[in-house]
């Protein structure tokens, strides 16, 4: 029997290298044809579309799934170091656990696996991993934790829940098929039995490729689109303000990035209780192409000054985009890269559904704090959101082959 | 405000006609380019692919969602009708949600939409209705109940949660985008406000379009291939397997099935902990490529009486594929279509997965109840599953142009 389980695997292997080479340097999501006609040539019955054989390399100067093209499907979750486990079996686990990301994503499977995403194609497969501030406690670290990993302040409109914030490990999976990021998950998770376990567990989504014809428009569970005003990896100033620069302070985190997790559950019921005029103000755009309400389309810069014929402003005082806007804030401004969530609804009926927020940054003190302060204090949308999670994790520089994710700050 | 709004439904409305019109006798899921191509010439920016598309008409002989492909995401719901509400609002309530659904599924919205599947196709979105035995009693039609909708038998694997068992009102949705499902579900809650509120409601999903090379491979969170003995519209006895006939009794469920729903848990942890020769002993298939242990490919039929060199059976006496095979019970089958799910974990770190099991038969007598207390008595499987959940309803045949669903039972 065992002789077939081996023999699968290696055929699964087989087609992760013809995907991982076919697909070289495919940007995760983006239409592909040529990857999925090289599989035709496979064991194989029927060429994977490009969705399923799309691969993202996981080695290279910076982990995936930070400017990888939003996957469909993710699981957040954190996992806490168990009694006894230190710097040596955090360090085995960061090394068990990189070997299993390397050979998933590019569309194999570690020994002994379970088979769920067996026939199925890498989908985008991105793993990113993070370290809490309680990790540097535990491995005896902490002269090494970096100072950006300093706790984040409270604000007025959270509503915390401590089982299901912070946490010492954090793993970020995304992939455009479903079986393929549980498979992900359930395999990270028997990887680090007996070193972590799983502290928290998150399930997000967003558009499946081809659902619309406008991929850039990524509404969120308002109905609102999401994410215009994002740094864009074509602004000058994009590096430094997501990643941390080599000879940054500390240098274990060259490359990397800090990733502030928070669960934002939207209040639909009351959202929906206004009208869609009352919901463009609120939010600075029309809901309907997200344009601003100073006028243009969804991309047209938002006129802060522009004034209604009466004299009054034409994006609100309190609206969302102004209150987030960088010119509003110093300049702080970082990488949001979210995830909608549905955990079906409380016991009155109402649906426990909102955003799995992700922001990224060279440093949350000049990125997610200065903006959400702001936000705090003046932003109308507030009343219709409520931060029920919150972490920070600093998620290093990616590893090259042969390294494992942490091996900087873990073995130097 | 408003007239942007209105404006961007109209193009929705306008496009989704375009998408039905384009799409006529598509097959959910299959691949056609020619209503994503028919798309291009509209307003929007760039072409739906066929995955966003795709549409299934929502009237018909019989309701979509049973014999259509399955979607890679899926929403069951009961509803229970609030105290007061009785045959007439659940008439009008069955009224609304129908035109809903028809807008919906053929890419349009209904009025006052919250926009969360703007922007998106119909992405063979499909919504299917059904009635619960309590139905009856609060309408007062409990002269007109089936007697197919008779309470099913415990069976001794059951540790069912009545609160997400049963209801009034079934709703199954099923689409191959997550925020379109979503949409479907919440636009469908708040139709049903005043006359019905949520029960339960879960989540499912399975594999998306094109991630996997072998498409009629469904493996489950087991890892197994699922769904091989089925019945295929193809087999001579598949309708009166699955659907009431004209004539039937009662007659308003001409062309309607009913749907047996179980939350079937998988205990995980205790399944890993198998061989891979022991977990293809369980099954009586081979977990690699489901083939049966008797031999052959996935595709041939098991031979129950092949014996090993030794004398033993192929396919050991308490293998799940000899218990539940049809030959084994009186001919009784049904149409599975089942979908994964996996609510996070519980506080001891085991995962809360397993199958959203849904089956349709013209008749459970005839159907899950025979097979069910076969394997309550000697699946081996049965050790790794827990059934949590429970319900069966009546799911009435489609609705022609014009009409609703249920209109047979709640008008005549």
């Amino acid at each position: 029997m065992m002789h077939e389980h081996e023999s699968t695997i290696s055929r699964r292997r087989l087609l992760g290298t013809a995907a991982g080479a076919g697909a070289a340097g495919l940007v995760a999501g983006a239409a592909g044809g040529v990857a999925g006609h090289a599989l035709a040539s496979g064991d194989a019955p029927a060429p994977l579309t490009s969705l399923g054989a799309a691969s993202v390399p996981f080695h290279g100067a910076r982990q995936a799934g930070i400017t990888t093209a939003l996957q469909s499907h993710a699981h957040l979750v954190a996992f806490d170091l168990v009694a006894g486990a230190r710097r040596k079996e955090a360090a085995a686990l960061m090394r068990r656990w990189s070997a299993a990301a390397e050979a998933m994503t590019q569309g194999g499977a570690p020994d002994g696996d379970d088979l769920v995403a067996a026939d199925a194609g890498p989908s985008s497969l991105t793993v990113t991993f993070g370290f809490g501030a309680s990790f540097f406690d535990r491995t005896g670290l902490k002269s090494r934790r970096p100072d950006a990993l300093a706790p984040l302040p409270s604000f007025s409109a959270d509503a915390l829940d401590a089982d299901r914030s912070d946490g010492d490990l954090f793993v970020q999976i995304g992939a455009d098929d479903a079986l393929v990021a549980f498979h992900a998950l359930r395999t990270l998770q028997r990887a680090a039995d007996g070193t972590a376990r799983v502290r928290w567990q998150m399930n997000g989504f967003n558009r499946a490729p081809g659902a619309t014809a406008r991929p850039m428009s990524m509404r969120n569970l308002m109905g609102q689109v999401d994410g215009t005003n994002n740094p864009k990896p074509s602004d000058a100033d994009f590096e430094e303000r997501v990643f941390v620069p080599a000879g940054g302070d500390p240098e274990w985190m060259a490359g990397g990035s800090y990733a502030v997790v928070r669960r934002i559950r939207m209040l639909l019921d009351a959202w929906d209780n206004l009208s869609g005029e009352q919901q463009d103000r609120v939010i600075g755009r029309r809901k309907s192409d997200g344009a601003p309400l100073s006028g243009g389309t969804e991309t047209t810069p938002v006129d802060l000054g522009k004034q209604n014929p009466d004299g009054s402003l034409a994006v609100p005082g309190d609206a969302h985009v102004r209150v987030a806007a960088p010119s509003e804030n110093g300049g702080a401004a970082m990488l949001r890269r979210s995830f909608s969530y549905h955990d079906g609804f409380d016991a009155d009926g109402v649906p426990d559904a909102g955003l799995l927020f992700v922001a990224w940054q060279a440093d949350p003190r000049r990125g997610f704090v200065p903006v959400q302060r702001k936000l705090d204090r003046g932003d109308g949308l507030s009343r219709f959101l409520r931060h029920e999670t919150s972490a920070l994790f600093a998620v290093p520089g990616g590893a090259k082959r042969g390294e494992y994710v942490g091996q900087r700050l873990l073995e130097s």
